[in-house]
């Protein structure tokens, strides 16, 4: 929990393989090659329910995987240097992704909308700029004006923390809410639109995100406003078909019963702390994503955004490499 | 806030005007009569909500006036007398009418049941016992292990101090969740009913309570659990017809950016802190009384509710009022 928010998390496990590259011992690519596998799984095992982390190692893998094939000669030491290129390469990437995501989304943005958003989604859970706090931030750099109610997200308090902070910064108007507030909002008629971000996205539109976003989506559709997950792809996890799939991390006691090291509960009071939860697709109006907006059916949708992506990424990628053997003096075998 | 609940609001009231017609320095009864009246005007105002003060202070004019009216001659301490006996009896009432809803209520738990329970509805909130919690102890004593849940219940956090306390000082089976976590645990089969209070109930069974009632029952009503409001029929105001009439109260920025005088968001962070919400009655299985349960549709069930408790009350109170004026030496007129 030093680091927090699915993007940053990303960002954070390719820099992670990085530093598990620089200090390893290995003499031979190859060695090192296995070593990364090992590091992916360690690495992975830290947050369950983020697919940004895996989907960030294993890129690394299998770039590694890839020049140790096509560059016989490649040296332990000129991996590390394609790898370190490669993790900054994700970071700034994710930057560019924001800010696609952030001009795609806006267009849901009415001018003057009251948004209801949970958790933290901005610089402080990305890399810079944000997903669904992006989309905010993009709204008042167009002069739509938006509002936002910003549940506090007990129990880490990230909405109270970091987004009050973030829009407060920003001078976007705002309002802090008790997380139990934002249906009753919705009620009478205060929300126009729920932006979140997710940790997870499955094949059909079910998606993982923090605590509490379950009952956002279930007020929104009681309520007929709309409910967006902002995710870059690679959130997107296809290889799920289910919410139920996703593996929900549950977190210690001491979220709960203690604020700031203060007890706010009888000390050994039983507690049940899930730190995520699933929103089913059929309480999703769309996902933002920077391939544009995904609508049901999301089999489909998602499917060709994630598509979309990977054929951008490969070719890019494949630039970059062509470019990091010609600078290296490789050869391709 | 040094009394909450509505059932414990409600016996302070009626002990206010006791303390107001101690401290009076009216010679003539009729005197006393009016400042009653004023001081009811002060009371009712400290929280305008919970329907059960208004109700109390009510009685107590009520009773002031038909004694004038009744007894010519009744002096200023007679008046006084009478008072406090009244003042007694409807917060020793309140035990009793916790007793009778507990022993109805118990009816729609079933063995083992798993029960979320949203804010504090027990001894803390009542003269004793409690109402939510009362069905609860209740079925706790007649060996059906009910399992709770318990909302933290943002920003008071009622349920983290208060109901977990209850809960296990009573050795009841519980677990502490933060308020988002409620209706992810309905979604994943988790609960099987939900017990709440309530501070008003309109004649058409629309439901004012703690803020996040309202998102615990759409989630609910979502998943097919009961969602069942414990209240005396005190707490039912028929003069309301829906729920849009109710006045919430809005509290303290500061119950939201501090907790136990800590900041948990930046200073001067703006806030919207309503302490209430209303849940429409089509969200609501059932209302729990001392007159058995209310059933849809509400507006028939709670009126025959109501009229029968004021007719067993009306009764009662005529016998105490004889009671009391023969004890006095006084003669009706």
């Amino acid at each position: 929990m030093h680091v927090r928010g699915a993007p940053a998390i990303g960002a954070t496990g390719a820099f992670g393989m990085c530093l598990s590259a620089f200090t390893s011992g290995a003499t031979e690519s190859q060695q090192l090659v296995g070593e990364l596998k090992q590091a992916k799984q360690v690495l992975d095992g830290a947050r369950p329910t983020a697919v940004n982390l895996s989907w960030a190692t294993a890129q690394m893998v299998a770039l590694a995987e890839k020049l140790t094939e096509d560059c016989a000669e490649i040296t332990v030491d000129q991996l590390r240097t394609v790898l370190l290129a490669e993790g900054t390469h994700i970071a700034t990437e994710d930057v560019k992704i924001n800010k696609r995501m952030a001009a795609t989304g806006v267009e849901v943005v009415p001018s003057r909308s009251r948004i209801l958003h949970h958790c933290n989604t901005g610089s402080l859970a990305t890399v810079y700029y944000g997903t669904a706090l992006g989309v905010i931030f993009e709204a008042a750099v167009q002069g739509k004006c938006p509002f936002v109610y910003v549940d506090e997200t007990r129990p880490r308090l990230q909405g109270a923390k970091l987004t009050a902070y973030e829009l407060l910064e920003r001078k976007i108007d705002m309002k802090l809410i008790a997380d139990s507030a934002a249906g009753y909002l919705m009620y009478t008629n205060k929300v126009d639109l729920c932006l979140v971000g997710a940790d997870r996205v499955c094949a059909n539109g079910d998606v993982a995100n923090k605590i509490g976003t379950y009952k956002v989506a279930v007020c929104a559709k009681e309520n007929g406003v709309p409910f967006y997950p902002v995710v870059p792809t690679s959130t997107i996890d296809l290889s799920l078909k289910h919410g139920s799939e996703i593996v929900v991390e549950e977190r210690s006691s001491e979220e709960v019963t203690k604020i700031e090291g203060t007890w706010i509960a009888p000390v050994n009071c039983p507690v049940f702390n899930p730190a995520f939860d699933i929103t089913p697709h059929r309480y999703v109006t769309g996902i933002i994503t920077e391939e544009g907006i995904c609508y049901p059916p999301f089999n489909l949708s998602l499917r060709k955004a994630k598509l979309a992506a990977e054929e951008r990424l490969a070719v890019e990628r494949d630039q970059r490499l062509r470019a990091l053997i010609e600078s290296l003096g490789l050869s391709h075998t």
